[in-house]
């Protein structure tokens, strides 16, 4: 596998990949394994110094998926072993490492969704479990059971304390918070505690000064050498959330991963530990069906099969559903187009955030269909895969693999000098045909 | 204002209603006060018996609605009025009287949407509140006023216990769980429980017959001739939520509402107990972005403003964003017809319930345009409002007003005879001019 594109655009200098469908792997060996998993670890601000760290987590994640395939697993046990490797990792916000609450709590909001049965399953706010992906996995294989007793539907959405028990009395074992909490996490929320009571202080003091106005002389007299460099960091908007630091792996938002296996099957998932320094319930886009993750089989053979993971600021990604707007898009011809599109005029330019000026969010994207010998034969399936991210955050670490491909790539892309983020964006992905003889 | 449609067809027998337009109440006074209230009490069973209650609920949630729109409120400020009274009478499954979860407990799901901003607030498995649309107002109201200290984005969505904190932290009273807790939410808990105690019962010996078949004989046998009663309500799909029996106002759903103000802005709100017997933390649609209700205002004068508010079985209204959808459908011409095919495309045979034989919910949709001398002219506004409800359950109690009526109207509808339930529909609606003269 190759991969065809990789290039950065912004906003204002938009000039669209050349997606005109060459596909250099047609000659690529053909196993029995066949499927394609591509996995993100947040959309937010990535730091060169810890590049290596994200890179290796995206690896091992896309790795497990691909065991699963090989093993003859399905894309909906592939997607969720990539996200429990994500979830594992300190260095992301899901599962372990997640960022700490207002009252320094893990709360976790995690989805999933099958493309083919279209079943989807959701926890929001959930605490006390290693593995949030593990529960609304569950939660999804309870709906395809059917009724519970005396009629009554199964639930797809448990939030809070309730998830926690149906989880633990659903065999999956409960986890102390502390176990989840590293000490990035903890560091991060000590400074951020720092940094909101400076702004509040800061706040006080403006609304004493009639005129409404703090002079830069005001603020300065107010902090320590040590607390002039917080200070500084908090007129940017959305400070805590986004803005990177060394050390600070709390700064990044939620994971995914999306899978397509060897029946053409998609499925896609997220993970989140939310915002640093949300209120407890808060509930973000990963538990929120349309806004975290999409997947859908294609109906008939004129339509592509979609599958979307997204990652960023919840609130943005809720009002504007970006991950069923994404797959939604996704069904005319030129992939890289319709993603570009859906970005600009679905995210950053959405009616839905109109008051909005900085939209932050990225989409994983995977969309496939099967090739024209597949539909010749039974005896050769083909699939033609197209995966794309896109982000308007500073940066956004993904990775991919294909079953057949000997190691995973990952990558971490980037806003292009000079771009601003929440209101540009970047956009890359490739083209990769899997195929198989059943021999 | 007339009611000029009034018609009820299933799904096998559609006939659509004859929707030319023609507006009876063209010579209405004018009043300074404008604007139009559509509620609903439920989509479920409502007794013939209860009728009188159910439509009492409505009629006093048109009123507060119209008493708003009348002092000069918003539609904001209107739907939330309505809200607090449909969740204020014991009869309704919302705020005091809601459904008991399977600990005995209610949890409350709620959200507003403001067509205007198009800022959504939501809570879910809410406890201890008197009006949880009042969170979801006050929600609504704090993303409006832009971030928190040091940047942080405020919240759209809280759950459990995170929201009842944040609720009274805002102002909004704690109400202990036992003044919402009516002797009808009690005694269905009750019969529930009992019921699917027996259910169970039936199950593990189902279990034991190596054929997986239970004789009649073996049922009767394991019942007293009270619990064959009961024995014998376990059959049918969903027994529990959906049925209705005398005195069980439990079996009731979701109520809401969807209004217009006198500067066409829309609004929509939903409230919800949720399933009887739900597990603790189960959230439905009422709380979910897209699904519970749905507001926006027409972006341009070729549009329509539409607001949708839904209720029933709240997994079925999540997987398929039935408020969303409908709102979606109805920019089309005939707003009857538009109706009509979205309950019967994107919910009863939605490919997102595939494996589901029994799609139970309901809609209240409301749509309006400015006319055409309001275009003319800005001295004069007019608007003609076209409102709808449309069920596939037993029955749906609405009510509707406007600010230049002298009082409300209520309605149950119900299914044609013979219409199954889950798989048929009855669709009604109306059309109403509101002008004003800015003398």
């Amino acid at each position: 596998m190759e991969k065809l594109e990789n290039s950065t655009d912004c906003k204002e200098t938009v000039s669209p990949l050349n997606n005109s469908g060459s596909v250099l792997n047609s000659t690529a060996p053909r196993h029995e394994a066949m499927g394609f998993v591509l996995v993100h670890a947040g959309a937010g601000y990535h730091s060169e110094s810890k590049a290596k760290e994200y890179k290796h987590v995206c690896k091992r994640a896309c790795q497990r998926a691909v065991d699963r395939l090989r093993a003859g697993g399905l894309a909906l046990e592939a997607v969720t072993a990539a996200l429990i490797e994500l979830e594992d990792s300190p260095f992301t916000n899901a599962g372990t490492g997640s960022n700490l609450n207002l009252s320094g709590e893990i709360e976790c909001d995690a989805s999933i969704m099958d493309g083919k049965s279209l079943n989807y399953g959701a926890v929001g706010a959930l605490s006390g479990i290693k593995n949030p992906v593990l529960v609304a996995r569950r939660l999804l294989s309870e709906t395809q059971k059917g009724k519970l007793s005396a009629g009554r539907i199964p639930p797809c959405f448990l939030v809070g304390k309730g998830a926690e028990q149906w989880a633990i009395s659903h065999g999956i074992p409960a986890c102390p918070t502390e176990k989840m909490t590293t000490k990035f996490s903890l560091s991060g929320y000590k400074r951020n505690k720092r940094k909101m009571e400076l702004a509040e202080q800061v706040e006080t003091k403006r609304r004493r000064h009639s005129c409404g106005h703090l002079l830069v002389t005001d603020l300065k007299s107010m902090s320590s050498p040590e607390q002039e460099n917080d200070l500084g960091c908090l007129e940017p908007v959305g400070d805590i959330m986004v803005e990177g630091e060394e050390n600070n792996s709390a700064c990044l938002d939620t994971v995914g991963a999306v899978v397509v296996d060897r029946e053409g099957n998609v499925a896609a998932a997220v993970s989140s530990g939310g915002l640093a320094m949300k209120h407890p319930g808060r509930v973000g886009q990963a538990a929120h069906y349309g806004c975290g993750c999409w997947a859908e089989n294609a109906r008939d053979v004129s339509l592509y099969s979609t599958a979307v993971s997204t990652s960023g600021s919840g609130e943005h990604l809720i009002r504007t559903m970006l991950a069923r707007e994404c797959s939604t898009s996704m069904q005319t011809e030129n992939a890289h187009q319709a993603l570009l599109e859906a970005m600009q005029n679905k995210f950053i330019s959405s009616p839905f955030l109109a008051g909005e000026d900085c939209v932050l969010g990225g989409v994983i994207v995977l969309r496939c269909c099967t090739c024209g010998e597949a539909q010749r034969s039974e005896d050769i399936q083909a699939l033609l895969v197209e995966f794309l991210w896109s982000h308007t955050t500073e940066s956004m670490c993904v990775g991919y693999m294909s079953a057949q491909d000997s190691k995973p790539r990952t990558h971490i892309s980037r806003l292009p000098p000079g771009a601003v983020a929440g209101q540009s964006l970047a956009i890359e992905g490739g083209v990769c045909r899997l195929g198989t003889a059943s021999d």
